[in-house]
């Protein structure tokens, strides 16, 4: 049994990352984006591809204090042996809600491109239009449309549409969107903003990065975003106040007995 | 702001845990899979509930040489600075695939109980006729159907039924799941077990457990196991052979650059 | 190449647990806490053992809002996807500050233990001033003594004693520790309490545990503790407003240039 | 209550990081790596620090048939709904043995450098030889020095001094690393490499980062290896292979009863 692998090996002399020689063409030569990348597709990227992939890891990295944030300062309160574990902890967080906008907006994105995609802006509108009016059919949200804060528009938004369009690189996922920004109202009657977070997974699956790793790439961000926050921690400490916060008001209850299921009894 | 809470407290003087003197109600008088279930539920369970609980938690203890497993002994070759760190990573395994048949089923089971439950046996197989009949024109399996290694009889299955027999606790979910044993090969065309750790799920269900963490006490059981194969780790290491048998057998192969979303380009 | 496990394994017919039939010898008739002591030592308890054991868990298994529970609150909150990454996370607090004393105490404890040790109190008396003495003059704490918060007395203490006294289960690790409590107001001219997770270290090592893995039974009883932390937060959630309270106050301040280390030329 | 942060805030209208406005001023404008370093010492890096700080991270992510990379396969083959927790699981190895010496060997140079540093390569050498002699007198180890498979030299260490002097950035860490490679062999009696991961550490304390979270950027670099792991997994699986490889050579032993600690009367 052998276990194939293009990613990194070595022999007594040589250490080689993706079929190159580490030390001699990639360390020095090749940004840390532009690994990351290539690590991911086996594919190196270009200098305009590895530029919208910064910018995305850029919007991602940190948004103060967040879930992840919290959980990795107050981690490190309780386990400051383990920066391991104060960033794994935080990373955690990464899931369906906080950070899964990302994933959730490429995928769906993605769902709904034909195998010919239109050419012009009147047929992304046309195909943004059904996109809409069948998920309001449906009751339910279009991943990315809309922010909790930003309701007048996100800056990342606009910022990454204007990156992405320098480098000639909007590419169906990110029309489809730009679409679903123009005709929603019609179709909701209000008019909502595109978040930033969902334009990034738009951005990134226009990249060809694999889907089912969009998160993934959320996390490399927030991972960068962790260590800033545990840096801050670590010089200007706020956990014991915060979890202070939260124990010195608690607020002792009487238990409340639970049975989600009726009993055998119960049901007859 | 307060931050109301029913299970632990204290004040200078007192220890409290759900309402009672931790010290002299609660150490030396509950057992730990009882303190385990009281914490989920907020309602002290019977001595019945007790044993049909802690063998659902016996039942999903430890299976071996797991990914679960095997990631904590890795992770604790790795990094034998945190013990905390190797028993995460083994419970982060404990998700949709090798533990996730117990909730699965659980719920699956619970989801088709109507308002008014059969009183015999043949109501019983007559709701489990439809069941299955609607999965396999859905092509869906019915969770908890089948074994890959038990293919005869999972032996925990038909032992969780008698203690449940026992305590008089066989309940709705374990009655259907126990129907579905019966039905499935006339509509399956052939004979499967019932899967010990989707009966536990059946189990955990009837004892009232809430449905969204049936997951929760697999990974609680895991715990315990896991503990296991650290301490026995830590007196005859197999973790770095593991290793040596996977990084010794690696295979260089060139990379194949991957692009899962074709490019505005070619997609025109 | 052959990996050993005295833990589980199966065959088509068959699973095993710890040499004994999983399925007949060890469901329903073994308790979880009973069950856990087993598979960590590889030797069934006494009921006395296991009674001590379970006292230890009950005494460690919830404090309220702890870091380890607020982590837990909060990734489910934000990845709601994932219970087990939600047990994970808090699980990752459990490192050297807030679960750390249990093992700190027991190893400490055991570390000082004599080859020959005392036979009466007078002896243990001698042998803890001297060790109380030696922590002074390296100006070292001694591990598990003092409460921030218990500071007449943990109430655990008294019970876990007494709890260890009924099942003559008081071993040298037991007796050095309450020697310590008796001596050292003559050392430090003041009287601290002693911490009741110092004493369930000191209990846990009398009954034979792993001293390497102390810090791990803490996470066991912990794990329960979560499970119920979480099935609280699912009927009554408080995460959402704890988030609110921190991000709502954030103070946004200018960033403060870092450079720990000066440079070769500052250096000259 | 408020709480600083110099990271990511937002309003209604803006975002900022650092400082300064995420969307015109840092996407677009900041490489991935470039910000990484940005976030943990709240000082934006140089051309020539950010080469450096690239090339460690390239060095340092990915090795291949890690215990890390084996990990994150795993988990995700047990819990394939969870990208964070298999990405967590893998960097919780990032301890102190496997990824530890970047870390290790940063802080021992640290710890070993003078007030005054020296000014020439034969001062530099008398610092290096006391410090190897004053290891070997304890017994201990010099971090970083010796490699278990690059024995004639690791290639990374070679490439790293050549881009840090490139850039003007070989600082006193990396001075003093030099010189421990130089007169090692005099007090041990035998020529050992200087690893690359130590040197990786070298240069990250030369380039100012947070000395306690050194292990933290090993963290980051490894982050993107996992993902191009996680990534090749999805494309071509070997993690079901790998825990086939284990679980099928599992040997069913007896139990071996364990106890640690002699009890009480064992003692006497």
């Amino acid at each position: 049994m052998t276990y194939p692998t293009a990613l990194g090996s070595s022999t007594k002399d040589t250490i080689t990352l993706l079929g190159h020689d580490l030390a001699d063409d990639v360390m020095g030569e090749v940004g840390f984006g532009e690994l990351a990348f290539w690590l991911a597709t086996q594919r190196r990227p270009t200098p305009g591809e590895t530029r919208v992939f910064e910018a995305v890891l850029a919007a991602l990295a940190d948004h103060g204090f967040t879930p992840t944030a919290i959980v990795t300062r107050l981690t490190h309160l309780s386990a400051p042996d383990s920066v391991q574990g104060a960033l794994a902890a935080g990373l955690l967080g990464g899931g369906s809600r906080f950070l899964g906008v990302t994933e959730d907006c490429g995928q769906f994105l993605h769902a709904h491109l034909p195998g010919t995609v239109p050419t012009d802006d009147a047929g992304w509108d046309a195909l943004a239009l059904e996109v809409v009016r069948a998920q309001r059919e449906a009751k339910r949200f279009v991943p990315g449309l809309g922010h909790p804060v930003h309701k007048d528009g996100d800056p990342r938004t606009r910022r990454l549409y204007a990156i992405a369009g320098q480098e000639s690189l909007v590419g169906p996922h990110l029309q489809l969107f730009a679409a679903i920004g123009r005709v929603h109202p019609e179709v909701l009657g209000r008019t909502l903003p595109l978040n930033g977070a969902g334009v990034c997974g738009a951005a990134l699956a226009d990249l060809g990065l694999p889907l089912e790793l969009l998160r993934g790439f959320a996390l490399l961000a927030r991972t960068a975003g962790l260590i800033g926050q545990l840096a801050e921690e670590l010089r200007n400490p706020v956990a014991r106040q915060i979890y202070d916060s939260v124990d010195l008001h608690n607020r002792p209850v009487d238990p409340v007995p639970y049975r989600p299921v009726p009993t055998a009894e119960e049901l007859q």
